[in-house]
């Protein structure tokens, strides 16, 4: 993060025709992706949207209001166009790729599809570590390579996910990074009622209690005992974008659960993260909380895919386009105002 | 309001490939959009947008952090392309009018500014009625004119304004319409300090007990003693899209005191509104509570000239995209899920 251009972005922001901070966190915005790119004129029109699907062992103690397949049929929805974050990523102008981490089903070659399946799903995590040592490797580096991939054209990173089950997962993984009651953060996911949301609830206690030697222990560990081959992909993602001075625009609950453990990994890669909104996970405020984020939009979105970091992309650009576009008081001969 | 489309539209969110309700207010905007528009696919790509600017009788008291002379320098800047509002519309590629409803100064012909100026500004509401019932009447029909010009063209409306002093008027005018403590309302404006808040008050005050005995009068009256040129050329042009059926975004405090004054003028006419944002002028919230608005976004902006709307302008567009875009279930051959 450069302190130089942090400097020049403020005091521009001072400069420009309007009152100084009247456009709240558009001027924030402005300043943080000028001192993250070492611009004078910060430019998002390069956006890299990555999705990386994969499926949950924990499924097998009926955690969802939808059927494992859907993992699948989703992958196939995207390869196709038919889903949010085609509508929205193609509105964007958005780069966007799809990668199956790891489904319970071998699929056929799709085309648009990056066929990178570590295993049929991850193991449950209520019998034994969700991964291999090397299997949670093995996912960090397809993050990691899919970001370098691209690198030179990425102004801005997204990582979405598709996995049905996977807020059990985030839930888990997030509670027990944060040491906190799973009470405080799991939710319906994808639509679940009272009883059943009780249901995941004891499902994740239990693992919890399992894998309890393990909580004092490395972040690694914890990942791969509680976590999803799409939400390491994610962390692998994130830390390589930390690490290449690319900005991060973060989703949701399950992306949000995957940046606190990269930041965990690895403290100070958030100073690469922009969070995009709060979604209506009861769980994504405490992780955004954890991370003293705060997001630009809450509009009870809990979809997933990236959609919620797509929704704001236009706002981040606006907050650009203000920065580099505007006039200045001087170039305008307006008078500052005397209070 | 069209009750059939509503309905499809609504059918429709329960087909789309993702967990019904995922999308959150996206969900809701797309309904409300092609209900407004009696339309099976939604569509915002012609959008209107007139910045009113005029200048207010109570700045004799001096209540604001900029001169006067700001207004007309902006009018200048708008022209020139400057300002906000010019960047926001550009991008949107939405058709900007700027109009000069009331300029204390006479103004040079400035290329790209309709020159419909009613008088030098307001007279002081502290003195007496703001405008003359002509005056105010003369304003609204430039509002409502201003919408006709282009109907056929228009998707979206949005009114923004431009007054140093114009926080003052519409705090004044939004006390008084919603018999409230305009102690509630006021604030910093531009960007005043406390001791200059507790004087701008002071001057509100002092005008509500001038016209107290209108009070319990119509609102067109209070509109005339209490408002603002381009407060009531927006009032007009609220009045006329709501007549026409034209979906109107409301940005900011002086803007949502139009629209409550037009919702009260002719009530039902707010089942065209939609909000963009709540602003950090605190009378916002309150004039918002007042119409039952739930704003999209809370940026903490305050600058006006329709900027807060522009900026939620791409949030309906990529609600409308979704919801015309995205496959259904039945499409993707995707099991819809058993809770």
């Amino acid at each position: 993060v450069d302190k130089t251009h942090e400097q020049k972005a403020l005091a521009r922001q001072q400069q420009l025709t309007k009152p100084p901070g009247s456009l709240g966190q558009l001027e924030n915005l402005a300043v943080k992706i000028a001192s993250l790119q070492a611009s004078e004129i910060p430019d998002l029109t390069h956006v890299h949207i990555t999705v990386y699907a994969a499926d949950h062992g924990v499924m097998a103690e009926g955690v969802s209001a939808f059927p494992q397949s859907v993992t699948a049929a989703m992958i196939r929805n995207f390869a196709s166009g038919g889903a949010a974050i085609n509508v929205l990523a193609q509105e964007l102008t958005a780069k966007l790729d799809v990668i199956n981490v790891g489904t319970v089903d071998t699929l056929e070659d799709i085309p648009g599809v990056l066929d990178k399946r570590i295993d049929a799903g991850t193991a449950n995590f209520c019998d034994g570590p969700a991964m291999t040592e090397h299997q949670c490797q093995q996912a960090i580096l397809i993050g990691r390579d899919n970001v370098l991939s691209d690198i030179e054209n990425t102004q801005l990173y997204i990582a979405g996910e598709m996995g049905i089950g996977n807020t059990s997962t985030a839930t888990a993984l997030a509670s027990a990074i944060l040491k906190c009651d799973p009470a405080d953060l799991v939710g319906p996911g994808t639509g679940l009622d009272l009883q059943s949301i009780q249901h995941k609830l004891t499902v994740i206690q239990r693992a919890l209690k399992l894998h309890a030697d393990k909580l004092e222990g490395d972040i690694l560990t914890l990942l791969q005992s509680l976590g999803g081959f799409e939400i390491a992909a994610m962390v692998g993602a994130y830390l390589s974008c930390a690490k290449q001075g690319v900005p991060v625009l973060i989703d949701g609950f399950i992306s949000t659960t995957a940046a606190l453990t990269a930041e965990k990994i690895q403290p100070g890669c958030k100073n690469w993260f922009i969070y995009s909104h709060q979604s209506a996970e009861p769980g994504h405020k405490v992780v955004l909380d954890a991370l003293d984020a705060k997001p630009l939009l809450k509009l009870d979105m809990r979809l997933g895919e990236g959609s919620g970091a797509a929704v704001a992309v236009p706002l981040l650009r606006q907050a650009c386009l203000l920065h580099n576009g505007m006039a200045t008081f001087e170039q305008a001969n307006i008078s500052k105002g005397d209070k």
